[in-house]
């Protein structure tokens, strides 16, 4: 670790986040729930949805795009589904009650299907699908976000980065926890090639007229100040290697999310006031539980994970490749090391943490 | 249309592959569905999953690996789930009954997830996604399926090309009908491309290796004769441009369909008799279905979805490209076109036709 980074431990940087929420009057549980979605990011190597957002999320709570005190409401509900309007929450907020309900309606009768409307970014979607886990359920969690990706054959940015988690239980092995952008890449990353000033690989993202471009500041800046261009679907640029897989994924995501919730879509609509300010960005997501032994015994369905999963690993690798991973087990790790020797905050991340906490006016100390 | 293709209609194409079915004792209903369902995959221009597989199932069917009249067994159900052992019927079979049994209970309790065991391949997962349309569902299909793609990093083929499809009702605009393998190609195209000795693009698949290879004739060998290599899933080789995430979803369709119903997973099975008879393949599928109206008025979300269409299609082109399709699309236009002027059937398919014809005792008429 060079001196670029600090390292910070999760504990004393949870309560920072926490007393950041709570200062601008989110509820102490809500505060928690909140700063715990962020650190998780970072604790699984996951920067782009980690504190480095906090700012926007302090900002959003003093813009009063997001509410600290919503009043979240069930429009409504069935058995086995539902919809939750989150009363312009902070998307943890109404992300975990979202899922809450999906996993109290799959214990009873076998699935749960939760639609949320007007919310707000929710940070790491599989911090919600893993919440299936303890329950021995199969969790899911999906989430619109900002318009990022272009459309296949397009040059306007009209679906977000709209991520899929899906986390099934196993026995013996780490879970399968699968947490992924429907982009090529997740918009984090221009941001971080361009601080690095590095191009970035031809068939990430387009520049303003459709073509594919390596400079990641370009795009970023085209993107979102909406000249044209941006990211490709998973799959790239055309059909040639399949990009329309990715921009179909992307917009299942959306349909569920923002069309079946009731929420904006495609394009959220970031509504703002005749004045120019912000309105709540009406966010929408999707949440699913299974229950795995109203299909089969749970202990057989665990064993098969466990083969299932050493007989991938074991296979035989491509020439130059030493190890064949699982999903989810990159970040497990990560976030086993972190938790034992702290984690590492690029510096320019843990000087805006200060600089949110003068604004706060919270103590800044992370020891 | 060139002398290599010949035309037919869709309807005496279908009866041709129902008498084909019913010579080897397939009940007539049960013939329909899978004739149906073939001439579907062409008419969608699907060649790979239409009638050129007819020979396929005659074989399965005579070989014992299919069973014409099989029994169907419900090994578990409750409300809104079930399990379904096919019996080792045709796919097509257990496929409908397995997606029947989900429509019903999701018109009923608003969700229905159906997994089906012990089954075999099922044609186009779009065929029963869209049974849900007509109730105004969201539909979802999906299947595993003889391996063909490597896990990143790996060189063996671990995972079928395993299929999605989620269909979504709209109001005047065409249905939302994304169908699609979660390899970066099915392993149809490697086929097309040999038969007219063309190069792959660098980045579909994997020689034995493990190393990027364009020659498909190379990549078909080895793969089937179980020396290495194969598809790579969508996302393509490495993580580059997240071919772990392809990786991932082609493992999510397996989990369901194969761990769940408890069937096969990973790597098929295809059992033999100790006299090399291949048994039963063990093939899994998984159906879901959403009502709609639990979750917003139908209406509003027909509405919604149309708006978001026109929005899509009415972006801004990238440069050079003339026109932004939806999923579904150009299926339906290729599907309205072959209904009114007939299909274009490769002339070595309908040669094959003809010998299945000679085989089954039926006569070869398709006029």
């Amino acid at each position: 670790m060079n001196e670029e980074y600090k390292v910070v431990r999760a504990e004393p940087l949870t309560d920072f986040c926490r007393r950041v929420f709570e200062s601008l009057g989110v509820p102490s549980q809500d505060a928690q729930t909140a700063a715990e979605v962020l650190v998780l990011g970072d604790l699984r190597g996951v920067e782009s949805h980690g504190v480095a957002r906090l700012q926007r999320y302090f900002k959003g709570l003093k813009d009063g795009v997001m509410v600290p005190q919503p009043v979240m409401q069930v429009v409504k509900e069935t058995p086995c589904t539902a919809v939750l309007d989150g009363g312009a929450a902070l998307g943890q907020v109404a992300g975990k009650r979202g899922m809450e309900m999906a996993i109290a309606k799959a214990l009873q009768y076998g699935t749960g299907f939760v639609a949320v409307r007007n919310s707000n970014h929710y940070g790491i979607a599989g911090y919600y699908s893993q919440m299936a886990l303890k329950h021995d359920l199969i969790g899911i969690s999906m989430t619109n976000s900002t318009p990022d990706v272009v459309p296949t054959f397009g040059r306007t940015v009209m679906i977000g980065t709209n991520p899929i988690s899906v986390t099934v239980p196993t026995g013996q092995e780490k879970p399968f926890l699968l947490d992924m952008a429907t982009a090529v890449v997740p918009s984090g990353k221009l941001e971080t090639y361009n601080r690095k000033g590095q191009k970035i690989p031809l068939g990430w993202a387009v520049d303003e007229r459709g073509r594919l471009c390596d400079d990641p500041g370009r795009v970023w800046n085209n993107m979102r100040g909406g000249i044209g261009g941006g990211l490709l679907p998973l799959g790239g640029e055309g059909e040639r290697f399949s990009g329309h897989k990715g921009y179909g994924l992307g917009l299942v995501v959306d349909i569920l999310s923002g069309v079946l919730s009731g929420s904006a879509n495609t394009t959220l609509v970031y509504p703002r006031t005749p004045e120019g300010k912000p309105l709540p960005s009406l966010v929408g997501h999707f949440f699913g539980c299974l229950r795995v032994d109203f299909f089969r015994p749970l202990a057989e369905f665990k064993c098969d994970m466990d083969d299932m999963i050493r007989r991938l690993k074991g296979s035989p690798k491509a020439e130059g490749a030493e190890r064949i991973y699982i999903h989810g087990e990159k970040e497990f790790a990560f976030e086993e090391k972190y938790r034992r020797e702290g984690i590492p905050l690029y510096h320019k991340v843990y000087e805006n943490l200060r600089a949110v906490a003068a604004d706060a006016g919270v103590p800044f100390n992370l020891e």
